[in-house]
């Protein structure tokens, strides 16, 4: 195999080539080249076993990085592996030993039948002949548009899923001893061929191929102009439906804000009282707040709190609407192998039969019971641990400010504030390794309940960390100006620090670490450009993304009523969080692998109770305002009949938001229409079957 | 046909007929009589199609009474029509014309394969050869338990319903005429024929056959004895799951009473107080309760609060377990035809495409915005009426009795109580015909919207009907005593009220007025006796049941912290109530058709909701419990504190109130994994079926 074939503008699936299975010699050569799309490496892959998929242009797809010590047996079994059919085994994908089987390069692709088949698999919904969407059936493929043209039919995004989809479930068929290994390392039957490979260093690493030229195309639609949507159905088709509904969600929120900003901003400017609430933050308590501006406190609460409903309604049917443009309406259930991670003793499983670990819940409830729980117990310890220097801190530069009394006090005053989010932030850093390793050990099965118990250890602590204070302030101090003060304080440097540690940090490591080393030029042979996309580092995943938007989310909702400009920072805020995100998954990391979802999952839920306890929140922070107190302080007797009147709207308004919830379908009439067509003709396909078998 | 020939004692599908399409004559004669449980009629079946259902004994499920007129023609075209195959647009079922061709019954009956391919239309689960719940396959029917059987295999409500289902789904195959009508009638293509024949007075009723032996089997292990618990797979068999999840439910929520009614019964006899309360209640005003009986009341509200969740959620398990049992775990979700008394005007429905009557959602939503709104609140306002003259009457009582101050007046005091209850009650039996017309002109398209619409009007009401008058006693006259009388009255005069409008009269009716003219002898010919049954009132439903249970939930949950003594007379209510229930459906109604069920459906909901609602209601009793008023008095600074103290806990108990339905799973494990391997094999199954196509 020479390295000039690798670069030739051709390439035929069924080839000659050096694989071992080119029984046939079918070469198609000498046909159109490649749209530039699709950088085909020349001839070289292993034979596809169907004739149908026979085309003249193999999209690499997948580059599979193994380690340096692997020897070219273990490479050539490793290859023919992939390319076997799945009834022998085997992944039934595409392999490329790069520019010689000696090389530590796989690249893997796959034919057009078994994307097909995992595009059913899966439960994908594509556009039918009609027009509408349907659940795409393989025996009806014929029906279904461009399902002759993979690149068209299946997005990017798609097609590297289950590439790695098909290559993650390949399991040992009986003992295998591997060509090349020491004989101790032998595959169990039923091992997961893919990850025990991964923990014996022979493969390092699995990395999705970029289209650069879909990558630029995406770029400048997205964040290089001053546009102010975002091109979400190109993000889609790039980064897949999971970053698809994030960044839909961040745009629908963001543009969401604009009532309650103007809101603020008006009730701010109304009440003329901007500069003097301004400067009564700053500086002693204020003493005289007039009506206006308590009855203009209590709208923005009110106002937030049923916002915040009608805003998470729109949004699921907002995402309904997307979820039906992107076909992942209809996403089937699988019974799901164990979780790569997860550890326990061979035995039958008796739900599917099969024979795999086992780990009995009780022993995992126990790891719950006496590890998790301490050890999160000892972390929301240090925040109060946090908490106390910072009142200590607060009470030392307050007595500091009253000796001195100059501009220096004056801006030492915010540093307490300061330092204690610094911290606050380190520790939530700190806490997410700490949590994925608790989570990790408590052994979860199926992925679905290991990325649960990790987002409820990192939610419960988020919340305490970052609205522990606040909450302290709120109810216990009962002290509004500190409170108003605090959050302008957070709400300017959190999205400081976030920016900093999320985009400028990688970006400066990126251009003046790791670029130099990955220098390319438009001569390099192909495979290392593939070896240079390897060297980015790997997507840390939205988890901190949504975790982000959750605290925003927090202050906007939580404390409203105290602080009526919090919808202008953010809504200023998520503006630029658009542009800096998209940017960051776009250059600064490695493209994600991110399976097709339907909606926000469990975020989606996070979300709505916060807007729940807001509700709480506003009642008992109205009833704290200066305003009310000065009433009380008034007439004795009424104190009692106020608190009672705050229950009875905090009562209503629960009721009203609850109301809301069921009043607001939670997708589009006509989306219901399609959904339940889908549903039905598939319903209908399978009595079908069943008929006539029968 | 003979008498004579009817009454024999065994019989042949397929043997020589009258039908119209006996053209072979296969008579399979000579045979072993059938078992007691199913009375055969002899010959004059129609001809099976199957060779396979050919059977020696057909079991008579279902009466047909025609109307008078019926011309003989018109009995012979639909005894056709029932034995025709599904494909020539028939029912696929077995009919037989009773005594003669012109006689006024038609006894429908099923044979084997349309029974098993309807128990997998329905997704049954059903035994499998290991032992196993599986769902039902008719494919694989060889490999499930009494497959043979029908009569082991099914249970008799599923062979009913699967019937009745069976002649419900009769559609017109294209425009017909039916032979003995007028020429003006004419079905119209898909029209509902069934339906259509009952409103043109062709059909006058569709009646389920008793099986004699069985119900008075049922009846002895059910109610006659002095048996603690019900016979309830016995239920199940011969009422079908929705019954037999009604009386579960009531045996299990009457058992879960014995916990509070102990530990009312411990802290009234503990604080030695049950008379002088009991003394307090009617006399004046008790001015000093000591703290034991508050702190007594505290324990017993936060238990019950505590209780009612964790009761829910254990029943929650329960009824999983259940359902596994009863095979009704993976039911199949059909896309329904629309229920019988919609109407539209015709057109495609875009989510089947068939040819069907459509009414547009926003004439629904005018519907329910400009009539059933109004006529709600116009009853909500007669409640209130009644509360009105209720507080006047009671006041004059008052009066009446500071003047005269005897026995007389003394029993004067509880009129307006027993007068108020009494008017509740018949509002509430008006207010449930309005509302079931309501309902019925809203023309919801679906039997489970309409049945939701129905539940939430009846459910507005009963709330503001029976909880109306002692939250304002409770929360604006501030009456703790008062309360307590009221509902003591309440738990007494309800159920009396109950058990005699729902047992007794019916009883009376019955003995008195209806069965003199049922009565029957020996030697009446069958047709006869499947006549009387025909005779006897249909069954009301389960509706009424469930609300009672509710209502009397609500008085426990609710007003718990008021009464302590509440759980011990439901108790003693409810041990009675499950054998009058018992009784009532089996002796002196007709048997109902009944759907198969997984759970309690949308009443499961109702009692959680209402265990919530408790939470708010008693925390707010326990504030203005006359101990609690006392502490408030003497001190006036901690008014406010006890309040915020009250709040607190109430948030608190809500939230461990959530927690607690997380915790605690809503399947046993073992359900679970049954559950899931139920799915599983389901899966596998459609996959085989799809690899063996391709
Ligand atoms: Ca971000
Ligand atoms: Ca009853």
């Amino acid at each position: 195999m020479s390295k000039a074939g690798l670069d030739g503008g051709e390439g035929a699936a069924g080839g000659s080539g050096s694989s071992d299975k080119a029984h046939e010699d079918k070469t198609t050569g000498g046909k159109v080249p490649g749209k530039p799309s699709a950088t085909p490496i020349g001839p070289g892959w292993t034979k596809v076993t169907c004739p149908c998929c026979v085309s003249e242009r193999v999209e690499p797809l997948v580059l599979v990085k193994l380690g340096p010590k692997v020897r070219p047996e273990t490479k050539r079994w490793l290859i023919r592996l992939i390319g076997a059919p799945q009834n022998d085994g085997g992944a039934a994908l595409l392999a490329h030993p790069g520019e010689d089987a000696s090389g530590d390069i796989i690249v893997v692709s796959a034919p057009r039948c078994s994307l097909l088949r995992a595009t059913e698999e899966l439960g994908l919904c594509k556009p039918y002949r009609n027009g509408d969407m349907a659940a795409f059936s393989y025996n009806d493929r014929d029906n279904f548009k461009d399902s002759d043209n993979m690149e068209e039919f299946l997005t990017l995004a798609e097609r590297h899923y289950i590439v790695k989809y098909e290559l993650d479930g390949l399991r040992a068929q009986r003992d295998l001893k591997i060509p090349g290994l020491p004989d101790s390392f032998i595959l169990k039957s039923r091992a997961n061929i893919w990850q025990k490979l991964g923990s014996a260093g022979v493969i390092v690493d699995t990395v999705p191929l970029q289209n650069s030229a879909k990558l630029k195309a995406l770029g400048k639609a997205w964040y290089s102009g001053n546009q102010l949507s975002q091109p979400l159905d190109s993000v889609n088709e790039y980064f897949g439906s999971s970053v698809g509904f994030y960044f839909s969600f961040l745009d629908f929120y963001t543009w969401s804000l604009l009532p309650p900003a103007i809101l603020g901003l008006s009730l701010t400017f109304y009440s003329g009282e901007a500069q003097k609430e301004m400067e009564s933050v700053s500086g002693s308590r204020a003493t005289s707040i007039d009506d206006e501006t308590f009855s203009g406190h209590m709208i923005q609460a009110v106002f937030s709190m049923i916002w915040s409903t009608v805003v998470m309604e729109l949004w699921k049917r907002r995402s309904a609407t997307l979820s039906y443009r992107w076909g992942t309406l209809n996403l089937a259930e699988r019974f799901a192998e164990p979780r790569p991670g997860f550890q326990g003793e061979l035995g039958v499983n008796p739900v599917t039969g099969r024979l795999e670990p086992l780990f009995p819940g009780w022993r995992r409830d126990l790891r719950i019971a006496l590890v998790s729980v301490p050890v999160v117990g000892l972390f929301l310890g240090l925040v109060v641990l946090g908490m106390t220097c910072f009142y200590w801190g607060e009470a030392r530069i307050q007595q500091l400010h009253k000796d001195w009394n100059s501009l220096l006090s004056q801006t030492l005053l915010y540093m307490p504030s300061v330092m204690h989010i610094v911290y606050t932030n380190m520790l939530a850093t700190l806490y997410r390794t700490v949590a994925q390793s608790l989570t990790e050990y408590e052994n979860h099965r199926e992925e679905s309940a290991f990325e649960n118990h990790l987002t409820a250890k990192v939610l419960v602590f988020t919340f305490f960390n970052n609205f522990a204070v606040l909450f302290h302030i709120a109810f216990f101090k009962q002290d509004v100006p500190l409170l108003r003060k605090r959050l302008a304080s957070l709400l300017i440097v959190t999205q400081l620090v976030n920016q900093v540690t999320e985009v400028v940090i990688p970006f400066l490591v990126d251009r003046f670490i790791s670029a130099p080393i990955r220098a390319e030029t438009e001569d390099d042979p192909q495979e290392d450009k593939y070896r240079n996309q390897s060297s980015l580092p790997a997507f840390p995943g939205l988890f901190a993304e949504y975790i982000e938007l959750l605290v925003q989310f927090g202050y906007l909702s939580l404390f409203s009523c105290v602080y009526p400009l919090t919808a202008v920072l953010l809504l200023i805020n998520n503006i630029t969080e658009i542009r800096t995100d998209a940017y960051k998954i776009c250059k600064l990391f490695r493209k994600p692998f991110t399976p097709p979802v339907a909606d926000m999952g469990v975020w989606q839920t996070s979300f709505e109770i916060l807007s729940f306890v807001s509700v709480v929140s506003n009642c008992w922070l109205l009833l704290l305002s200066p305003r009310l107190q000065e009433l009380y302080q008034e007439s004795k007797m009424s104190g009692t009949n106020i608190l009672l009147l705050a229950v009875m709207v905090e009562h209503v308004l629960i009721i009203v938001k609850v109301i809301l919830v069921f009043l607001i379908p939670d997708e589009p009439e006509w989306v219901r229409q399609k959904r339940e067509r889908i549903e039905y003709i598939s319903m209908q396909a399978l009595k079908q079957q069943k008929l006539q078998e029968s």
